[in-house]
């Protein structure tokens, strides 16, 4: 592990931006050797399909009769036509078609107009798992999903917190999201919601798959939002360094978390965040997130105050998602990154998400033309 | 011609896919030298124009003032501007931009700023016939047009049968509608329609430029359905094998045909499709079906019914649409065709849609990026 | 100056079409090293931003609190971002995202978690003036700015005549929209608005950046419509030719002039207008146009009549807007310029566009498939 225990933020430790990069992070597949979610489990209702895709890959996700979630290839190994057009029959799929059914390990068991003896080969199924309200597949080499960890969420099932799930679809590559979270200097964008704010940063970390960085926060003007209270909980007097709350953000890849502490050393806010891509150029990803906020002494005081929290990280998130695809756009025009960091930790961050991807680069092309 | 007369449907006739073919079915253009309708005649009314497209061509139909339809290449040969944006002059086409006139040989015959004797060349013409309620155009060779022959539909013309026509545009390849209609073993993507039916192969049969396949249908469970009865004629009881309709899907290129011979020998039905490319990479394509229902015994009884069998042949051509338009889809992402055929009769098909098309092969590019 | 002093319409002088020239006009850059309008004055709010592009650059336009206005490249230098979505400063523009800080001439000015004496590069400024309601950038070499003349436009400002400013996106090149407005031979257009109208030549005349042609109009049949008679005043008496007005259309490169001269040579009407390329294959552009026209003696009379003639110049551009479209659609389709061009003098203003354009050609590619 590095240590890099001096703070870097001011002016003080800041590093020249880092030469450029063999490879163009925004064309770094992520890594399939993963497990990623790929619906939220109330998306997935008993007897019934649901196509998504993983960078590029469609894949159903089919809950049987019994209840249970399996994932196949979703196209019929007959004429490609997609499985999630089909039918749930007991703890099988029968494709919409001409009625060719695989079961949850993508075997082919019927061709209606085929001897049994003569079937053809089936579909690829991918390892599945359901756990947090998700639907989870390991998209990579099925041999190694075994060994390699689902994220670990006790917040989320200890009732001193309450969870909201949430996500979208963001029109870029998952790195920006990575950045625009990691990179806590961005207050000025929710200058509207979080009045005028200014993170230091109190120093970063570096494992071989993971980086973090730790956070404190001054309000340089205004009053603090009623929303933002909400979420970080109120605000101590100003110079009151000591007591100041702590934001840590880290990427452990393919995941990221958000966690504050209070001066006492309470988990107050817990997020756990992914960016799974849809398309093969992976400039769309879908988001899944789980806020969990600890409850205040005062029984029902969060519940109450939640629509006003849902609203107020609504707002946030769309800030984030309206300037990352600004970015993304940037890119596909520029047809490189032209990005020049001076904040070490998004350096840092950039590094471990280029090691940490896919081998292979996106073939992707410049965008021709158009204002 | 070859004769197969052993029945091929279940498993003792089933022969392995073909091998991996040379060209991909889904890359060859339709053969240019036929005669094809681009439009029904209601649509091009007198003085009128309408600019429609074969493969890519812009083709402009004009209906003169004394009523003669003719087809000119859809472009003036100053500007390239559309002369289906024109004006109808007698017997001419005015292009709408300078007024450059063309007769409907093609032959510039005025330029209005310009002495008649210095004419630029004019613009390529069609031949043109108008048959059935169809504009038919020959948009190969023409040369060869007065040598090929335009469909001979002879229950289009009987008034003991009523006749619908219709069609649409449809987002696929032609030879997927080919692929679609002759292979029956696909009801059960017509199940909500149909119930459960199934067809059962009697034989194939094939020339240089044709194939056929007779089959007969049992019903599985369920009661049939009204529109079928309507369709297809109610239907015999179960095992009564020797009194079964049998029904013969060809396709003599470029067309097809569909026709169910009751058990006396009458043609209760008779159905000729055709599928036109509209684009240059032929993945749309317009759908021109004329479907001849016998009249019954009792007079009026198929006009009072008429509403409900339009209503039933849109429901399940809707299904083939919706269907063979993933079919297309999956191509264009897998950017190959991945089918994986069973059924000899398809086979057979496929091979006569190779050898009968264009000798090109159709540039397209795999689609990259999008979910 | 090269005069051509005879008449050049109907068949007497008409020259053979121009052999196959070297470039493709559609794929000749127009020149940058002019000044271009970007936006109107009234765009551009105090204290606001507006996004804006030149030929695929993307240029923010922003007035100060004192009320200047400077362009400076759309893009923070941070993390590409565009800069019109930030706040404007004083006199400087902060980025939305981590609030970088640019002055009018582009220097990065704060960086707020970065100390001062560590500031990165800035962004590249525009030169930028502001005339007659337009704001003018100069989007090519900034050290030809000072010598490159802004437009002279002494109608605009002359109390003797009341002036439109109108103007639109065109999906073109903009070398058709020039050849649109110079070949008057293009009145079939518009027969709904004009009648039978027919333009006679009188003769052109060309230097190394321009090139001019005179016209006279006579009616073939019909009358006068009245939208026409407010903007080229009252037609003459048939016949009486020496008492005609005079319209000269000029291109002077990079804009455009039609002016016409009544036969005591009055200056009635004066219109100035310049096409704008918008995207990097500049198959977009947006048109400035003011169009000036002479105050009749009766006070008054021409402010009643002017949404008359509003409408009427919006019917006239609407048809050419649609027309150009059509032809840059044929030239996509086609790949290249089919165009068989008779009339001499639009052979001269293609020759001048493609030798005063810039040097390089416009990497577009031939539309592939669609119908």
């Amino acid at each position: 592990m590095l240590a890099v225990s001096e703070p870097d933020s001011n002016s003080s430790t800041l590093e020249p931006p880092a030469t450029a990069p063999v490879r163009d992070l925004r064309r770094v597949p992520i890594h399939a050797d993963h497990w990623y979610p790929l619906a939220w489990s109330k998306e997935v209702k008993r007897g019934r399909t649901l196509g998504v895709h993983f960078a590029g890959d469609p894949i159903v996700l089919a809950r049987s009769e019994s209840g249970t979630v399996f994932a196949l290839e979703d196209r019929c190994a007959h004429r490609q036509v997609p499985l999630h057009a089909g039918v749930v029959d007991g703890e099988s799929i029968r494709c919409g078609y001409h009625g060719w059914t695989y079961d949850c390990t993508g075997r082919c068991i019927d061709v209606p107009y085929l001897g049994r003896e003569r079937l053809p080969n089936g579909v690829r199924s991918y390892p599945c798992r359901e756990m947090y309200g998700l639907i989870f597949v390991f998209p990579g080499d099925a041999a190694l999903a075994e060994e390699r960890p689902l994220p670990d969420l006790p917040s989320v099932e200890d009732k001193a917190y309450k969870t909201r799930r949430f996500g979208r679809e963001v029109k870029c590559h998952y790195s920006f999201m990575h950045e625009n979270l990691m990179d806590m200097n961005h207050q000025f964008l929710h200058r509207r919601q979080m009045g005028q704010m200014r993170a230091r940063s109190l120093g970063r970390r570096r494992g071989e798959d993971w980086v973090e960085v730790d956070y404190t926060f001054a309000r340089m003007e205004g009053k603090q939002p009623v929303g933002e209270a909400l979420v970080f909980g109120a605000s101590k007097k100003d110079g009151d360094q000591d007591h100041k709350d702590v934001m840590t953000v880290r990427t452990g890849y393919p995941y990221q978390t958000l966690r504050i502490l209070s001066s006492d050393g309470t988990l107050v806010m817990d997020l756990w965040i992914v960016y799974v891509p849809l398309d093969a150029a992976q400039r769309t990803n879908r988001t899944f997130g789980l806020l969990s906020i600890r409850r205040p002494g005062i029984p029902f005081a969060l519940d109450l105050a939640w629509p006003l929290l849902v609203w107020f990280t609504e707002r946030i998130f769309k800030e984030d998602r309206w300037i990352v695809e600004q970015e993304q756009e940037a890119h596909d025009k520029q047809g490189a990154d032209w990005n020049h960091e001076v904040f070490p930790v998004i350096n840092e961050l950039r590094d471990l998400l280029r090691n940490c991807g896919g081998r292979t680069v996106i073939p992707i092309h410049k965008a021709g033309g158009t204002a």
